[in-house]
């Protein structure tokens, strides 16, 4: 081991971001890594970084590692040193058509697992405000009226059963809370988990958070086609959280048929995935007909959602213009996982978020 | 033992609540207790059953357990044969001035630990809702606003630190969903909790929630002076929760100078306690200098609230008419408190949530 070490080359880690340096963060990998060489170049700005400018040949000449929000060399030619290109995104659909992408195999790492601790929050929060219908109360204290307790009361978390379409870094966060919460979890995933080390979440994972070694579900479920997800969501799931990614595959794959599903029990719907996720007009239709109890949704089709869009309008719904990620401490937690991955190729062991070109993610 | 169990005699328990017989959970009990004896008498009506008549003695010869809300037999010697009265609230300040209370020797249990669940739930729903700021989102949805990211983030829960000041069944609970959350979590209690035997609970605990072992502190403070308290006030606490007791000594517990302590990190503030352990115009000063984040609180001094008091204008505070404990559950969880007692007193083990007499509760 302390051979290899020594046979390294030493690092020259080359930050491309388009906001000014954060120094803390940077001097935190500093001291934590003195035998690295670390550069930090604004490149453009927040305004701009869906179409940076190039990284040119001599900038990166020499650099083993990039840390970028989009902003690349021209192609693999111009940097042949490059050992590692670090996006700060957790999806890097924005580059697949990119020669780096398309026309390297230089290893891409996101830093896909920062959103879970926000984002459940978000979920935590709607669910609870909505199974409270605290609107009522809200609107109580804003006339400084002290109302009547509710003669119908609400059931709490404790027994209750949330079906998770899509065991993510995210899903593993609300799971997590979830059975603090005296719940029980249901998973579902595209490819079967059938075995422990299936289960596990490789990824990157905010530290004291998450579902690292996916214990926590109480049935696991899988499959790609109706049938497979009909039996899921005919599971008595009080709620109903939507966190897989949008692909072909995801594209309106809560529609009718499964509000119908749903309409069972009355389940809870939340979605914190992408709007196109839901067929729309369905999720309204279903809600105007208290086939489901509620929904709380973060994202929408399309966004912004227009004025005029009858879901607004739609009964026990929440509607929140795509904030559930928002955290102050992204960035931090973006150079958490910069860090894993700088102490990892250090070590000589497995990096961790490397992007699987073929899948996309 | 089972020659122990052979010579019990027969139990006879007497229910006398001011509701109608609820079948399926009075049926539970006779299933699971074939050999026990069940009366279900309606005594008086939810709306009487601060005044509920007395139960005759010849109503309660024989049986050697009494449920009830508060309806009593005259005396201790009116009911030779009762070795448990089993109240169904969490407190009993209603009856200690009873002869049964204050003249006898009776054992008294009460249902206390069944609404850890739902008040933790307030409190997150309220805390998570004030650091996002969630009446912004609330009134553009009303308005059909897609609005635009808050220039200012909030920060996630992640690393927070909460201060729990009383951790009884209430506080355990917060602690354990604070947790998942990627909280730390610090603890007071007025008696010293040094050695792990004492930081457990011994009362009920519902199933899969709260910190029955009292692992999830990372630090314990106690003492029962302001010099004790003040110390705990100052470790940087983000939220402050308020779970104790009122008592003569948690009587404006919080007041002028402990938000001075809190101002250095502009704590944020949630009372589920009783409205009296908050000096309330010393939380609406706080408040309106800005020396704390905000508060939440679902009780008040007085209750209701006067729609005049200068609380409900104060800012960044959330006010609810005391509905934290308000749960569909909570008759279901009472009789799980008296079914885990029958049971151990059918096998000769220690009860749990006895009353003791001179503390109170």
């Amino acid at each position: 081991m302390n051979w290899i070490l020594k046979q390294k080359k030493k690092e020259h880690v080359l930050f491309t971001l388009p906001l000014p340096e954060p120094p803390e963060l940077l001097n935190r990998l500093r001291e934590k890594f003195p035998d690295i060489d670390f550069e930090y170049i604004q490149f453009g700005t927040l305004e701009t970084f869906r179409n940076p400018p190039t990284i040119p040949r001599e900038t990166i000449a020499g650099k083993t590692v990039l840390v970028t929000a989009g902003a690349l060399p021209a192609t693999a030619a111009d940097c042949p040193d490059l050992e590692l290109i670090h996006f700060i995104s957790a999806g890097i659909n924005h580059i697949q058509k990119h020669p780096i992408y398309t026309n390297s195999d230089i290893p891409l790492a996101t830093v896909s697992g920062i959103h879970g601790p926000p984002i459940a929050e978000w979920v935590l929060m709607t669910t609870l405000l909505r199974n409270r219908e605290y609107e009522r109360l809200y609107e109580a204290q804003k006339e400084h009226r002290w109302i009547e307790y509710p003669e119908q009361r609400p059931r709490d978390m404790v027994g209750q059963r949330i079906g998770i379409l899509g065991y993510g870094s995210i899903g593993r966060q609300v799971a997590n809370v979830s059975r603090a919460m005296g719940m029980e979890v249901l998973a579902y995933t595209a490819t079967p988990k059938s075995t422990p080390e299936s289960r596990k979440d490789h990824g990157f994972v905010v530290p004291g958070t998450g579902d690292a070694d996916g214990t926590i579900p109480s049935q696991w479920f899988s499959g790609t086609d109706k049938a497979d997800l009909h039996n899921f969501l005919s599971q008595d799931l009080d709620i109903l959280l939507i966190s897989v990614p949008l692909t072909p595959q995801t594209h309106h794959l809560i529609s009718k048929a499964e509000f119908e599903v749903l309409a069972k029990r009355r389940t809870f719907v939340s979605n914190v995935a992408r709007g196109p996720v839901i067929d729309q007009p369905a999720l309204v239709d279903a809600l105007k007909k208290g086939n489901i109890r509620g929904a709380a949704v973060d994202v929408t089709d399309p966004e912004p959602l227009p004025a005029d869009d009858p879901l607004w309008d739609a009964p026990n719904v929440v509607i929140t213009p795509h904030v559930s990620a928002l955290s102050a401490q992204t960035l931090e937690r973006i150079f958490q996982v910069i860090e894993a991955n700088l102490e990892r190729k250090e070590k000589g062991e497995r990096l961790i978020n490397i992007v699987n070109r073929k899948r996309g993610y």
